[in-house]
């Protein structure tokens, strides 16, 4: 198979069976939309018509769901979500086969599509992150099509622009009426946002809400609107509440990790961001709330009120909001009960789709309008270039998720890691898989330093003013291999288990079986 | 010209120049969908880029608007809107040609209209509802095209399925951030809803908000979001407080009104829907608002808990909101400040688009779950068909609004009107222009008795069984003709003026020019 090479030189098959011709990533803002929007078929129902079905058998035989369907889901029930396996258990029992699945994230719960990709149920998967059991079956060559790995914003983008057609969209819906009306903040599986399941519901050729909490009619607030929904099924139970959603997520208390998260918030300071109006975004991970930590000191000490924190959000933004340190949250996931709690209540906390979050064709996704993004990766190279897909063993255990859309939109994009991951370097000369491209990570902050893209001259002439622990990526790297050696690099089979795409749809790398 | 007739035995051309070939309505639900919906170019924004731009002048030429174009705009600034008078003055000064306005509505204020058609700037009119000057001029010929007229749900729909393609919607914004998030409960210029521009807003190909009250990023709430909106033009004044609401919409006086608004409620009640669960619509006119009173009065009595009040919401919904009476309020228009107010306030007061409220080509508009309408008319037939465009000079007055798509939905629609309007019957054998199909009218409520549509033979026995007034509806108009004679038929001229669509897009009826 012909090679070719991406504009960060990753090698690449200029065709991959099972997925097709490859459109090579030619920079982060390169790649222009050509396309119409997608346009399913117009639909009607009558008053008086029902859409109240007793099982999901029957709504499979209604549709009707036949072979070779891409079947979706969303993940905001995380690794309590009892959804997927239960549709997957219909289609199994029906005798239906090569279903692609189109899910915005997998987690060890979803264990069970491993037999249905055995038993011919399942041959396609298409999703932003995966963990646990399916994720380290993919690395070894479980389906016979590659993985398709999208961001956050580029599935919204791919449902929105027609590259990903969804025939049938699932939605866990926590709370539902019996006309298709769904919130994601009332009922025993309350989860917070819906957001990832809103272009589904927009685009999908056919709507199906599963929900275990059915209300009259109307339900308040609507996070999906009926005029979308074609069938409602109600079950006992959507999902485990344990899985759902954690108890309050806490601080790091490693020293290392309070060090990076210190010198993080002096970064965001040094860029002159830390003013009144200040956007920001982190994770949910501790580390990532020491960053918040941080921050929030500096913007209390200065008086500064934010605008709005973006993305996954956890009791800590919450609470930040409350303390009226950011005007508003913009949320297209609730990490904990009291992203629940606050999207329900508080007018400020806004509910947002995954298009309006991170999609980059449309007139203007959030992180756009960001200031600082914090991310994480598990490896990052000289060039800036971000892993987050695959582990040190070449085994994919994540995603992009809104890694790269966040890094793209913001105006500093800082990624922060410990210098050593395991016993291994983080930095190194070439990841393995690149995730998010190097031209839109502007800073790595590690516990020995402070690297910054070549690209932002700016924020060099910041940092040093600011006495920040400059160093460069390659001099950190030298760092690491003295106290941990150069790592083996990984060897990989040549079958394709995954296409990452970009946020744009273009290819900026592919995941190979490992052995 | 070939004529045609269609389901309720109009004659109508089978072509009609500057419209095109006549689909003849073929009964309320007959007419199914036969489309995807509109696909507009996916667009994109770089993050940095600014939406802000100085004047309409500039974004006239930025975007460029061109001859023959189709410019939107919503009109829930009603006649205090400043802003399509603002945009025709551009379009005007720079010499456009042959543009067509979609206005979901034509008030007054809007009189310059008619010197931007005499010199040819605007060429065509698509709208839901006109009164004032430019209705006038339209039934004289002001057009050189007929004007299309369509119900509130109609215009949402074909929108939605691409027969009216909107090249450039212009949205009066209350408030606005510089992204181009939009919401119409706050700044001076406040309406409440902004429903009506939902469609506009998702398939223009492009879309410029106009605000005078531009605040920090993001705004909140968010009722048309920054992912449809390309432009943000910051004016002085996008309208007059004075025009675009009243104040408290009050309850009629006039004892007629009043007997028939309680008949009415006796009729609600005897066909046994005062009950929970209970939905509602109203019009915002002192007769309707009677009507209200009554059933409010009778929900009392029993203890009823109501599930939606719909439509244009007054005070005196939101007071029944407040009072428990209903859970929900849905709002498409707000017609007073408390409307406004209670917007902004009230978690259960559920803003929603023209799509979500009355569309027939959708999984399923709100007007679809009502129990009970209350509806006006300037004429109904012995076949229950309903005129609300013309009056009894055959002149242009009104338009259907949302008059069928309520009629269509609900369980029981109700006409209440006078047996006179000014001297002249208001029943005959055959209306001037039918609006409102008679197969979607149920009740006929007049101070001298009630006439139930043969059809509903179930209404018949409950409202016998209630006592109360029945007549046919033939005796009702044998009645008003004893009182006021019968009435000359209005003398029309061939050309047609406007043709009335049915909320599927099919022609129910078209206008002829008066003398």
């Amino acid at each position: 198979m012909n090679q070719i090479k991406n504009a960060i030189g990753r090698s690449l098959p200029e065709y991959v069976e099972g997925y097709g011709k490859v459109k090579p990533f030619a920079g982060a803002f390169a790649t222009e939309p050509d396309m119409t929007r997608q346009a399913p078929k117009v639909k009607r129902i009558l008053p008086g018509e029902q859409k109240l079905v007793e099982d999901l058998e029957t709504v499979f035989k209604r549709i009707p769901v036949t072979n070779g369907m891409t079947l979706s889901f969303h993940h905001h029930l995380r690794n309590g979500d009892g959804v997927v396996n239960m549709v997957l258990e219909v289609a199994a029992k029906l005798g239906i086969k090569d279903l692609t699945l189109a899910m915005s994230s997998v987690f060890p719960v979803h264990a069970p599509i491993i037999e249905h990709v055995k038993s011919g149920v399942v041959t396609r998967l298409d999703t932003n992150y995966m963990s646990g059991p399916v994720a380290q079956a993919v690395s070894r060559g479980l389906f016979p099509h590659p993985v398709v790995l999208r961001t956050h914003g580029g599935r919204g983008r791919a449902i929105e622009c027609g590259q990903l057609k969804i025939d049938v969209a699932f939605i866990a819906a926590p709370t539902a009426d019996d006309y298709g009306d769904l919130n994601g903040v009332q009922g025993q599986a309350a989860c917070g946002s819906l957001g990832y399941a809103f272009p589904d519901a927009q685009y999908a050729d056919n709507v199906v809400a599963i929900t275990d909490n059915l209300v009259p009619y109307p339900l308040s607030p609507i996070s999906i609107p009926q005029t979308r929904v074609d069938y409602v099924v109600k079950v006992d139970c959507i999902g485990d509440p344990k899985g759902i959603v954690s108890g309050t997520t806490k601080i790091t208390r490693d020293p290392v990790g309070l060090r990076i998260a210190e010198t993080t918030a002096k970064v965001i300071k040094a860029a002159d961001l830390i003013k009144d109006g200040f956007s920001f975004q982190t994770g949910a991970g501790g580390a990532s709330l020491a960053a918040a930590y941080y921050v929030r000191q500096m913007m209390e000490e200065s008086g500064v009120t934010g605008s709005f924190a973006l993305g996954g959000i956890t009791g800590y933004m919450v609470e930040m909001l409350e303390k009226g340190l950011f005007r508003n949250l913009i949320d297209v996931q609730g990490f904990d009960l009291d992203a629940v709690r606050s999207l329900a209540n508080n007018p400020n906390h806004l509910e947002c789709g995954a298009d309006f979050y991170a999609s980059p064709f449309n007139m203007g996704a959030a992180v756009n309008k960001l200031d600082a993004v914090v991310l994480g990766a598990t490896e990052i190279d000289t060039n800036f270039n971000v892993n987050v897909v695959t582990g040190s063993d070449g085994v994919i255990m994540g995603g992009s998720g809104g890694h790269s859309d966040a890094a793209a939109g913001a105006k500093i994009t800082i990624v922060v890691a410990n210098l050593l991951r395991g016993r291994l370097p983080i930095i190194m000369d070439k990841v393995l898989t690149a995730t998010t491209p190097g031209e839109t990570v502007d800073v790595l902050v590690t516990e020995r330093g402070v690297a910054v893209n070549p690209r932002r001259t700016d924020l060099q002439e910041q940092f040093k003013a600011a006495g920040l622990p400059l160093k460069s990526a390659e001099e950190l790297k030298q760092l690491a291999e003295q106290i941990a050696g150069v790592p083996e690099s990984i060897k990989t089979l040549d079958k394709v288990v995954a296409i990452v795409e970009y946020r744009d749809g273009t290819v900026i790398d592919v995941v190979r079986q490992v052995g």
